[in-house]
């Protein structure tokens, strides 16, 4: 592949290590964000210490304050945005848009309100005749292991099957793998609602709960999440991927992940305020937990894993208890989404 | 229900703990095992220290030597006996049957040189007149945890729904929670096959690989023995529950796993002989790895890793290389097990 102009909206964990990693493959990287401090300290320092204090990017990559300038003659911009944020960097951007860009998104959630993936903002945002097609990246994936050049793996989702493979030369190298994918409402709500999972797991573990027990509400959350990516669309074998099995593992099992940690926290006990203040960054899986509660109301899901973790976050209640009451109810045949 | 006789026919560290959970639920239970010093050792000091150095059962759990003597009058017969030993146990149990007791088994392998599953040897050495259904326990379940009496959850699978509920209810407790399923193929091939992954995702640890490629090689893992199963009658969403996707995780993220850490010790650099001795217990995976492989070679189905683990063991293949050019395939589409 030649060489490629990429934007990355949203200078994040995330959207950092990207930009190393296209750097890398020897594209022409922009990084863009409205912090003025983080944008200089990466220009000048060359870091982002707040949220990868290990990582020196290259030189070549710049950021930009201006998104006029950032987005200048690219070949595909990256929005790795909150998701809360989504819809407003998407018009900001449909005013200045040129060209017909790849549009690739990286975030994880679901809309507030309207509950809508990311996906479908994008494309209700931004005309058709100033993009080419809109491609989901999701997959298992700390940015602190891909920062350090660990061999990662994730998908690229588009019902064009031709986009992806686009998406996938772009990012493919030697420690990070792409794998092509055409069902995007199963990628898309795969990588939203297993953060609801991870919050839950994490939250076993700081109740003391033992390996079974996680391994329990793992697979039990993969069959509720699938539940809900059917009613919406997807194709249930979906959820056995990189972006839903493998994204589970990594944040239903891993101390790095925010959405664990913050579940971990609310089992011994911490407030979610303080929770929140602690970290300082986004914890998409409190979000989306409520849009997800929502919506399974909506589709008539049934969704107990979700309900309860709702029900700690949102009504107080007191979450020994709940979780207690979740893992004793009457087991029942498996795969019931096939109903 | 009321009162069941069941006898466990091997005493390892599996056949112990659920036997406790046999006798806390008011059944009878009875240890069939042929060391006449374990079989003293839970009679007299109700321990069985080489497998579960911390437990003390019950003194209702009796030990038999005798086989006739264990299985007198019993409702159910549960074989927990390692695979390679599997059929000589059944064709031993025959030859003294009475009666028409369920036949569970809850072991974890596939026959050495006709590649059977355990419920077809079963089915084949024990008479349909002294049986009722057979019945395959499998699911995320570290002894050790169920032991300890840590919240549990395995599936009971069995073609006749009926006969899996019965199986239900038997287990069923307050930490011990039973899911039942239909798909016999899928449940006992997700047990078996998911050892030779947690091999592999232990080597990954033993080579210092982080967490995005753990996951990946139990989801790229998971994604294999599904085309194998499906290959072999499976359903693929069994692949999901938790004989798949549950067992997986515990299995391939735990240290308390015999496969993850046999597993993590290649990658370290030990030899296998030099584990087997150190482990004292069956590591099945190793053993599976050859059975899947020539499985694989027989039915025409693409298994990458379980190639890669089988060169490594048996073919003398350098670990470091061989873990190397296995994570540095071409990606391709997910899902291709649909195909």
């Amino acid at each position: 592949m030649e060489k490629q102009k990429v934007a990355i909206l949203g200078p994040g964990s995330w959207g950092t290590a990207l930009a190393q990693a296209l750097n890398d493959n020897g594209h022409e990287v922009r990084i863009w964000g409205n912090i003025p401090e983080q944008i200089n300290e990466i220009n000048e320092q060359h870091t982002n210490k707040h949220y990868l204090p290990e990582l020196v990017l290259d030189e070549n990559i710049r950021a930009f304050h201006d998104l006029s300038e950032a987005v200048e003659g690219v070949d595909a911009v990256l929005f790795v945005v909150p998701t809360k944020v989504m819809r407003i960097v998407a018009k900001q951007y449909a005013e200045i848009a040129k060209g017909v860009p790849m549009i690739i998104h990286a975030s994880k959630g679901l809309e507030q309100g309207t509950h809508e993936r990311i996906s479908t903002i994008l494309s209700e945002e931004i005309p058709q005749q100033v993009r080419k097609d809109i491609v989901v990246l999701s997959g298992p994936s700390h940015a602190e292991e891909v920062a350090v050049r660990d061999i990662t793996t994730i998908s690229a989702a588009c019902e064009n099957e031709q986009s992806a493979r686009y998406v996938q030369h772009l990012f493919t190298n030697e420690y990070f793998r792409i794998y092509t994918n055409q069902d995007v409402v199963g990628v898309e709500t795969a990588g939203a609602l297993k953060n609801i999972i991870a919050v839950g797991a994490g939250a076993l573990h700081g109740l003391g709960y033992g390996d079974n027990a996680k391994a329990a509400i793992i697979t039990r959350g993969l069959a509720e999440i699938t539940r809900l990516g059917v009613a919406m669309g997807a194709n249930p074998l979906t959820y056995m991927g990189l972006s839903g099995v493998g994204d589970l593992i990594v944040t239903g099992t891993s101390i790095h992940s925010r959405n664990w940690r913050a579940g971990d926290a609310l089992g011994r006990g911490e407030k979610l305020e303080d929770i929140e203040r602690n970290m300082g960054m986004v914890i998409e899986g409190v979000s989306t937990t409520k849009a997800a509660y929502e919506l399974s109301r909506d589709l008539n899901v049934e969704m107990p894993i979700t309900e309860t973790i709702y029900d700690v976050i949102y009504n107080g209640k007191e979450i020994r208890n709940a979780i207690c009451q979740l893992m004793l109810r009457e087991a029942k045949p498996e795969n019931e989404f096939e109903d």
